[in-house]
């Protein structure tokens, strides 16, 4: 079910940038085959808050997985990944550089078993380059990357982005190498090796902050909250929350002014974006007391119905409720063998004819061991149970 | 060149999400017609700075693209890009919904002359529910998705993200829409819609947020620079730049210890990272005092050696001058034909059999009409010339 149904995915993805990526295969219809090392599992399944046991953090990134338990450094576990690979359309590893050939698994050997294989490793910094085997995290990453830099306060410190964006984008990008190869594959017949590095992903999202600094030799710092080339453009009080006001233009401007009754002792210093940027520190006052006026509820209805881009900023426990994020099935809920029902994000791409759909919740622990085995390598009972009594799986 | 080099996309984005998306495509070999507004183009190249004339904002998104001059409230602007889709295997907008339709060149119509084409569309809140027809700008999307209620100094003001992460996580799952349906279109023969929404898309970047509220009840906030559950791993001042320090487990603590000639009153307090967590307060300042006898540079020299993860926090002028983003290639000089040499950001989608590449700056505008008229419409240049005169080009 889904687009990419006839996909099979080895996973050996933990923690974030991984299964990140695997999460959208999934998502899509893949078939994701997890492997776990026995006993302990993916790292983040030790990540808290818990519910009945299990971990919120691993539950919000393995949904639509199977999860088979394998230790890669016994001999018997090693074959079971070859075995896997020869039916395999896809790799995915968030390992250091040089583990998985440590291992006897790395692409180099994989390929000759699967020709056709896509193999994807995400890693901090890339295979290759003078910082490949340094250690990465994603708020190392996010501040060699430059995003903390212009992230902040105005005038303020350096602040690291809430979602570890480090990790999400490289899972993102993983994603898209992994595509862009099967789409290649189509013409080539031959598979390939993916090699995606969370910090290149950091710089690939600078958007034009590169080309600012090329063009005016001036570095970029953090902005704060406004825009820096239009006003009024950034959050106010109201007598409630913050409302985020978006006046893109100057008919939205002339717009918004009459609506909100705006009225100034010299009205001639705002009339264009230019002028409200020359003179902002003189108009912010007005427009922060009108805004204290209402409430932030009241100035969403009064300004939607007149098209004036705004909203509120809204917390997670109002992102979870918002109308069109539900309407749009952003929020879903499974339902967890042991953790019960528990909401999780959607799937962002929605598909008219061939939707992605969430078909699972996240598995417990080695969950399907023996369907995996059954089915991909034929065993039968008693193979799987001496594997378990060789702690295998 | 490059492995999508058979997929030609037809591109009527502008400003950010939409040409994002084209660019990624772009840049791993797609051909891509950006079809613009006679006269004025993507609204971007009026966005500063500038470089002999040319905006810094669209050159930095634009490369690896053809300009096609087309205003498509004309008959025969209209017919030209019906022309082109009858070859297109992708059609990329980013318009409110309903503004292609009232063109005429809406998906239900683009079907009936090219079944297999896939159409994606990149809006703010997505072509259907309650907020569709409401304008949608990165600051407002950040403000409703959550990412700003969890980014920003600890117990402080909620914060947008530098770069516009609303329109590019918006243009990153455009393109996995796309390849996605592209894979799709290979075992069904048939083209589909994409429709992704910037608001969608912010909340599959939440990570772990929805996870945690969802079992504990309690609403996440902003975190700061500070890890919510490991200790030391945040920055710390040094005799000249602050320093990024992540010591992710016991093991690393002990190593940093002694390696920093860390001495306590108390030793016993810090042994594990529960400890550290616990008594935080009084772990810091040792760790303050510690870290100011050295200069930034001299720090990461030492930890490097050692293994401790740890970074600067580089401002735009740092990034473009590391080492390792060099190494990687992540920073590209393009030739301009009017701007002469620029930086711009390289792409971080490493393939080993078939990379992508940056073939050409960005375009100025309708630098290609001429070319596409007569290779795909087979015109000659009293054709073009005729067309030119309407208005049409």
């Amino acid at each position: 079910m889904g687009p990419l149904s006839d996909i099979k995915v080895l996973d050996f993805t933990r923690v974030l940038a991984g299964p990140y990526a695997t999460m959208i295969l999934g998502d899509l219809g893949a078939e994701i085959i997890k492997i776990e090392q026995p006993g302990s599992g993916d790292d983040s399944r030790a990540f808290g808050p818990y519910k009945n046991g299990e971990s919120g953090y691993f539950m919000s990134l393995n949904r639509n997985k199977m999860s088979l338990t394998l230790n890669l450094k016994k001999p018997e576990g090693k074959a079971i990944v070859e075995k896997l690979v020869t039916e395999a359309d896809v790799v995915v590893e968030n390992f250091r550089p040089g583990t998985m050939d440590r291992l006897g698994l790395g692409y180099g050997h994989l390929k000759t078993i699967n020709p056709r294989l896509i193999y994807a490793a995400s890693t901090g910094y890339g295979q290759t380059g003078p910082y490949s085997q340094k250690p990465a995290y994603d708020g190392v990453v996010q501040a060699l990357g430059g995003i903390m830099s212009i992230t902040g306060s105005e005038g303020g410190q350096a602040t690291r982005v809430g979602p570890s964006i480090g990790d999400i984008a490289a899972g993102m990008f993983t994603v898209i190498g992994i595509l862009t190869a099967l789409h290649e594959r189509e013409n080539s017949g031959k598979g390939q090796m993916v090699d995606v590095a969370m910090l290149d992903c950091q710089v690939a999202l600078l958007e034009n902050a590169i080309a600012r600094y090329e063009i005016t030799g001036q570095v970029p710092g953090p902005i704060g909250n406004r825009h820096p080339s239009i006003a009024p453009f950034e959050p106010f009080d109201t007598s409630t929350a913050q409302i985020m006001i978006a006046i893109g233009n100057d008919k939205l401007w002339q717009t918004f002014t009459s609506l909100v009754g705006l009225e100034f002792e010299a009205p001639e210093k705002f009339v264009t974006n230019p002028d409200r940027i020359r003179n902002y520190k003189e108009l912010r006052p007005y427009i922060e007391a009108k805004m204290k006026e209402k409430t932030c509820e009241e100035w969403q209805v009064i300004l939607d119905e007149a098209g004036i881009p705004n909203g509120p900023i809204n917390t997670i426990d109002k992102v979870v409720s918002d109308q069109q994020i539900l309407y749009r099935n952003m929020i879903q809920e499974v339902d967890h063998p042991v953790a019960g029902k528990t909401k999780i994000p959607g799937i962002p791409v929605k598909l008219s004819e061939t939707p992605g759909s969430v078909r699972s919740a996240a598995p417990v622990l080695g969950a399907d061991t023996e369907y995996i085995l059954q089915k991909y390598l034929g065993m039968d009972e008693g193979q799987i149970a001496a594997l378990r009594k060789n702690n295998v799986i």
